[in-house]
């Protein structure tokens, strides 16, 4: 019944060489939450932020269908922020500030009435939170994992135990590298499905994202951007996109799966064209799936006929 | 009247993190020719050694039906060498020596029943002699340049000539930035298509490749490798097994381009799976054929049926 995120609902603040914008909705909750909302709704949220959360901010989110039930404001406490830089080739970032605030003590629930979600997101959180999360869960059909290099070097043992309960395992380029040891990304794509991960994407920003499921390998090609924004949320709104894809077919053949990572790959696209969650707001149907065919138009080839 | 390729014929050494060769048969002339071979013969190759080139590598060019008529042969002369040394991850490496010997005085002469050779290749040598080359040809259909980030900073003016006089300019990813000032790629594209390049191809190594041309974007995903014994000549195997297919085919649309970029990329993948040219031997119709449809389904999905 339904599609459950876990993940962090935030003040965020951003800097780029063109722009800058201080305390806006981020969190890897909120890009989850809104790209999942354009297939599948309502979202049901699980996560924490303090009473300096604003109602505005709630209201975006109910505005994109989001269930808050699972949200707890913690009296007196303040909401997680993150402060990053990027650099002149957005391709790189340095964290500035990362004060957890609320996440600090957070010890999710999930309301007694959503334990029987059938498609989930365990947003980018400490791998101890995303355990919890687990345990309350009756019979998830499709559990996604996103995580970072910060859980890969901290967490090590509790992230390889929820990637191993889990059915898809999201992380990028370098976190795989980190998690494997290993140099190259085929074979280390193949050390981290060895460690009990059915289904595995590797996210490569510019250059696309990679699918491993089965014995099928499949390679996405990236939005050929030509403004990037803010990458902020990008990866987020990938898995957003794909798991409200996922929710919405009702369908987690490989073939479905390759669909959903260009539907999550049209998702941050657009994240990235704006700050914060701007360029996630206000689009349609039709824009989505134009996107989704233009991926279709860059990849697309014949074979000889000879 | 056929295809020509001109570019250097050199020793190479290289070091991995794996093996290591010494003056192994290299140079971007070899691998262009020998990867054109499989599509079109005989190839045309204009280029120069020294008398220490033995025999057995005239021999080698010789049964991939290379034309060696345009192969200077320097008295006394010593062929190119270069040495290289790849890191562990493999997609980035140090020279450790280049010695140009004969290339330094090379005056590149198209034989007289090769001027109105057709489909051509400028392999990655020098830009003033690109240029002489372009000047002693009558009136090519397809010319294709390839260059490298010492010609975009030592030889920027030749290379701008050469670039608008070709019908492609094939460069990676981090000359493509280099040449535009931009880390934004397709924005660093559009500069360099300002430049009066009429096609692009963007090689990506372990991502892939980008061709723009006309108002179409082509992204080709990579072969995943899980073992990549030596990148040397990758690139040029690439440019060979595009104008190959190109000369075979007599068609430069744009869908075949896409398709000629899928067999450049099927050429690089053999190339780089063994030292040397040694992944390039012995290649048949049907094993190039499985790899182009190994492209197909690393990237093929349906849209919705919805």
């Amino acid at each position: 019944m339904g599609l459950l995120v876990v993940g962090t609902l935030a003040f965020d603040s951003v800097e780029t060489p063109f722009d800058k914008a201080d305390n806006a909705l981020g969190g890897s909750g909120t890009f989850i939450a809104i790209a999942a909302s354009y297939f599948s709704g309502p979202v049901k949220v699980v996560g924490v932020v303090g009473e300096d959360f604003p109602k505005e901010y709630f209201d975006i989110l109910e505005r994109y269908n989001a269930d808050l039930e699972g949200v707890e404001v913690v009296k007196g406490g303040k909401t997680f922020r993150w402060a990053g830089k990027y650099h002149y080739d957005m391709n790189t970032r340095d964290t500035l500030a990362t004060e957890l605030n609320v996440l600090e003590q957070f010890d999710p629930k999930v309301p007694e009435s959503w334990r029987s979600a059938k498609y989930v997101v365990l947003g980018n959180i400490d791998p101890t939170l995303q355990l919890k999360v687990l345990d309350q869960l009756d019979n998830p059909s499709f559990v996604v994992c996103d995580t970072m290099n910060f859980w890969i070097d901290g967490r090590r043992d509790e992230l390889m135990e929820v990637i191993k309960r889990v059915d898809m395992l999201i992380i990028n380029d370098s976190e795989a590298r980190q998690l494997a040891d290993e140099p190259n990304l085929v074979k280390a794509a193949g050390v981290i499905r060895e460690m009990g991960v059915r289904s595995l994407i590797i996210k490569k920003g510019e250059h696309g994202a990679l699918l491993f499921i089965e014995d099928v390998i499949f390679s996405a090609p990236a939005y050929p951007l030509e403004m990037i924004n803010d990458p902020t949320g990008a990866g987020d709104s990938f898995a957003g996109g794909l798991i409200g894809y996922l929710h919405k077919t009702q369908d987690v053949s490989a073939e479905n799966l390759k669909r959903a990572v260009i539907y999550g790959s049209s998702m941050a696209s657009f994240c990235v064209e704006q700050f914060s969650i701007r360029g996630l707001e206000d689009l349609s149907d039709l824009r989505i799936n134009d996107r989704f065919r233009e991926f279709v138009r860059l990849s697309a080839f014949d074979e000889p006929t000879a």
